[in-house]
């Protein structure tokens, strides 16, 4: 396996990509609550190990990289309504953005294979890189 | 400017950095809801409009980069207590992990200047990177 700590320290490394119905940008929805459909997460083999204790029922951060996104965007109309002002890209949740960082809070469905998992919403495209996965912590609103 | 569509799309570029008395990893709270201090957070002039609407008393997400981490890290000891079984690192918190993104829900206690902004609670360590600032929306319990 590639080691991690020997690379570009702000290189990412996907750990998994998202499998959905969602082919094009155009139609995902905007926020998961926004009728986001269920989708799959595909664990690459080298990182399974990190989802030892992962349980159905659960309800997780994905964290992606919204890898179709423009990056060099400092100011956008939110939710691309050109009626609504011009807003500091960090005062909005729109994919374009330096560094193009999704999270996405979603109920895991099941788990097919150690390293394949249902959850929803999720209104990530098919072909998402997953970067990161974080449990949600009960003494915290934080996700 | 660095056009971000332009370089490996992969690499992230740090909008910002944590100013913190938090000089040692060893002093740093696990969450920030733990006793975690006031902190400043200094966002790039090259980034400094994408804050434009941001504003005193609103609530966001940090999106940061655990620079201190190891990244080949797939089981640990939660909380680093030996007490505790081994987990998978993707149903833990830790640092430590492939990815090393953190996720810090803070409130904006003041704006310096328009790219100088005091939040709290935040347990990263002064130097910590800043790769992302999100709004909590309404609608979602999601960070």
């Amino acid at each position: 396996m590639l080691d991690l700590d020997k690379i570009d320290p702000y290189l990412l490394r996907p750990v998994g990509f998202v499998r959905s119905k969602l082919k094009r940008r155009k139609d995902c929805p905007k926020q998961g609550y926004e009728g986001a459909p269920d989708a799959w997460v595909e664990v690459d083999s080298d990182f399974a190990e990190g989802l030892d204790g992962i349980t159905p029922g659960s309800k997780v951060i994905l964290v992606t990289w919204f890898h179709k996104a423009t990056r060099n965007v400092l100011k956008l109309h939110p939710r691309d309504n050109k009626d609504k002002p011009l807003r500091g890209v960090f005062v909005t949740r729109s994919p374009d953005r330096p560094n193009p960082v999704g999270l996405h809070r979603v109920e895991i469905l099941q788990i097919d294979r150690p390293e394949r998992i249902q959850v929803r919403p999720l209104e990530a495209l098919d072909g998402t890189p997953i970067i990161d996965i974080k449990p949600i912590l009960k003494n915290s609103l934080d996700a």
